[in-house]
């Protein structure tokens, strides 16, 4: 399958100093304790410029879901998932509302994870993830993910040690699999400060249309930060893999992350070089069929 | 809960010569082979100005499906269902892609009907329908439905007549049980002509980007579209009620139907006189605990 001329002159994402993907992967050795959270890794512009970009983004995220969705209802078996791990407020609602919602309410397969169910907990923690999974065509996102069952599992020792620690390679595998039968991850920790945390979660008792948003549970959870930051820690040193590696992107700043996701997002689709599936019937004898009605 | 003054200004639809509800309404008796699928009922402009109300009417649909949703997370149980129903090219996935995407996609819980999966097909035809109401909060989106069960069904005979003739009822019942607890159905049926049906699936063999969308059985379907035509009255007659009224939506200008349904959802969603959630906690001591970490 060709890939659209349209797009080719679009491959670079202008006002970057580093390729988006290069600039946010976290490397081997990423030190979480050390990472700038305010940061704009790989951009030295501001706002204003970060915003064009992204609606710049729209029309060749829309393009690109509409061929893999295409290809998906035409016998190709791939899709993408974007998976978004966080602190409360760092922001995974805004990044589907304003990234996420660029493209086709029908080629997005959404799935946010709670505290499991009754049934989900009676079965293995992949068992949910599983039946959550984008179909080939589909761009799946997950808010939150696996990834909570070796995070707020760990810290609040839901299971023995001996049960989380086998997790991260399950996972590793697991993933692997994944990406081996068509699904590209995106894995992005999405990294809010403490300080910004505390912001936003006073914000959310300032304004009455943000209370539903608050849970006085959100106050115990940031009482755990450092528990919480030595479980992602572990998270980025042992289940960033060559398959499906991690991306830190720093929060503080909403624009940024949403600029990054957006750019995350595009390079998977992008890196999946997708046409538009062949006709599978005979074009002309169809043109008289129809013309014949 | 209080309506936000922000709307009231807004409740009239401006442009309109009549209120959009009143004027997609199918009236008692109506005559479905005399209905003008090319017109634009209750509206005098053109094209520029409808696609102006509807980017204006984004801010709204967004701020009440935020409401709805902030609603069903905090013990609400309402709800919204989108019934889309239409031939081939009516333009179902349009109105998916161009109104249900203004708002936040984690609100929105969509779901297309096809041919029935070897599991649905062994339960009641309503069961895979029941599977896919919108929980609590969200607006829920069928491209197809429940009504396939007396239109394809119907046509093609698919269960005996003494099958189909008992569900109209059975819909009705099924939709006054919906409402009574909590869900507001907006049925839509997109009327498009032969003629211009014609003109999008040539256009379909025409554009090797669109040939996915194009299968050899929707000539067979077309050419059974008397047939059609008298399931579809047949449907206007018998389950056009109180609790859940059908609207029938010219569909041969893609512009005014993705007007008309902008429209008609906005409405369902202002009836809900959405206000936010009080706080289910104590605001002060949540601060204070808050300033303390």
């Amino acid at each position: 399958m060709g890939h659209s001329k349209k797009h080719r002159g679009m491959k670079s994402s202008t006002g970057w100093d580093v390729p988006p993907p290069e600039a946010l992967r976290a490397p081997a050795g990423f030190d979480l304790a050390a990472f700038d959270r305010h940061s704009t890794p790989g951009w030295s512009h501001g706002r204003g410029k970060a915003e064009k970009l992204v609606a710049h983004h729209a029309g060749e995220l829309s393009d690109l879901q509409e061929r893999l969705f295409a290809e998906g209802r035409s016998g190709g078996s791939r899709s993408v998932l974007l998976v978004l791990q966080g602190m409360d407020t760092a922001g995974k609602g805004g990044i589907v509302r304003h990234v996420v919602g660029l493209v086709d309410p029908q080629g997005v397969a959404h799935r946010s994870f709670g505290v499991p169910t009754p049934e989900e907990a009676r079965h293995h923690y992949l068992w949910r993830v599983r039946r959550s999974l984008p179909r080939p065509g589909y761009i799946g996102v997950f808010d939150r993910s696996h990834y909570e069952d070796v995070l707020v599992v760990r810290v609040d020792e839901l299971v023995p040690k001996k049960e989380w620690e086998k997790r991260y390679d399950e996972i590793n595998r697991f993933e692997e699999r994944l990406v081996e039968s068509g699904t590209s991850i995106v894995k992005v920790a999405l990294l809010v400060s403490p300080e910004e945390q505390k912001k936003r979660l006073l914000e959310r008792l300032d304004r009455p249309d943000k209370y539903w948003k608050y849970n006085p549970g959100d106050v115990d959870t940031r009482e755990k930060w450092p528990a919480y930051q030595e479980a992602y820690q572990a998270v980025l040193d042992r289940t960033n893999t060559e398959a499906a590696p991690w991306h830190a992107v720093p929060a503080d700043r909403k624009w940024f992350a949403r600029l990054a996701v957006s750019e995350l997002l595009l390079d998977a689709l992008r890196r999946l070089d997708l046409g538009w599936p062949p006709a599978d019937f005979d074009v002309d004898a169809e043109r008289e069929r129809l013309r014949a009605t």
